[in-house]
């Protein structure tokens, strides 16, 4: 099967349409962290930097160093977010004849709804990080560039929010609690910024 | 050349966090308002309605219609966006040696900033366009896909705060001030949803 990231986007953008329930928002949100963080590595290659000093050059690179990791990351969240949520529909089509069958079947849409949050939950780090890194990158970047470092951060900020609408929506499904608060907490820490 | 709508998200990705100015930021939110739009037709495409009724399929239909043309436009805008900036380029590189080769550059580059400017604007007045569907989709499409239409939100408002940014950038360069006052005030008019 062809990967969403080896489509091209005219293609990409008629499945997103599709009535087909993947790919959906959880990808979506992914791929707008990873636009955005690509865009805050162009600013950090400029051969400009806000003042030519060695201290921007050196901001610079390490942002860059930061957002190659997390764009490889986050370019990887828009696949593994599809599979998992085919995974969950998957696990909710498994027989349910006997009591046997019942609780594997309980057994096995836990665990999928879990992965289908963890995705989610680490698009929401990476692009808490990113947002983070973006501030550095508009310190110490090219000023004439500073359209790019807003649109970058207006993008990172659309896919921590669809991410955390996704998360939310798995979560409702999980019953183990300790699971359930502690990611909720996060989920909340991370979304005020 | 090949455009970046008939490029691979991967390639695409590495494209926009390379050094060289385009694709960037302009392409980046008219992209992101392109997935928005993109995922709203996917909710008004389900078999499931809120209510299943006559009225919800309705205003469903209504909804796809326009985003289906919305998201055609906002598709076209992802190069040309990058095209226009690209003119902007190449008119400041035209010679200066003469006042006629003087005068042809400065003309050159005040339609070259206009159309960089148009283009934006354009990709404002339909991510506000679709913001609008949005709250209808929400009222009358599947609330199973309620997070979808959060998402696609969240991305046509990163979409329109992001072409936002690429209007101003532009209309900072231009030397009609009706034009500049004209463009000022109805951005200034999408930008509050």
């Amino acid at each position: 099967m062809t990967t969403l990231v080896d489509t091209s986007l005219r293609d990409l953008l008629t499945a997103f349409s599709s009535a087909d329930p993947t790919p959906g928002g959880g990808s979506a949100a992914a791929l707008a962290s990873a636009v955005g963080a690509s865009l805050l590595m162009m600013v950090a290659a400029l051969p400009k930097t806000r003042s030519g000093s060695d201290e921007d050059r050196a901001a610079l690179a390490g942002a860059a160093s930061s957002l190659t990791a997390l764009r490889h990351q986050l370019t990887a969240a828009i696949d593994a977010d599809t599979t998992a949520y085919d995974h969950v529909v998957s696990a909710y089509k498994l027989p349910k004849a006997t009591d046997d069958e019942k609780a594997a079947r309980a057994a096995a849409i836990q665990r999928a709804l879990r992965a289908a949050t963890d995705v989610p939950l680490n698009v929401m780090r990476m692009s808490a990080q990113a947002l983070d890194i973006a501030k550095a990158v508009a310190a110490h970047g090219h000023s004439g560039a500073s359209s790019d470092v807003g649109v970058a951060a207006a993008l990172l900020r659309a896919g921590l929010e669809g991410a955390r609408l996704n998360v939310d929506i798995n979560l409702g499904g999980i019953k183990d609690e300790a699971y359930t608060a502690a990611v909720a907490a996060e989920a909340q820490s991370l979304s005020g910024r």
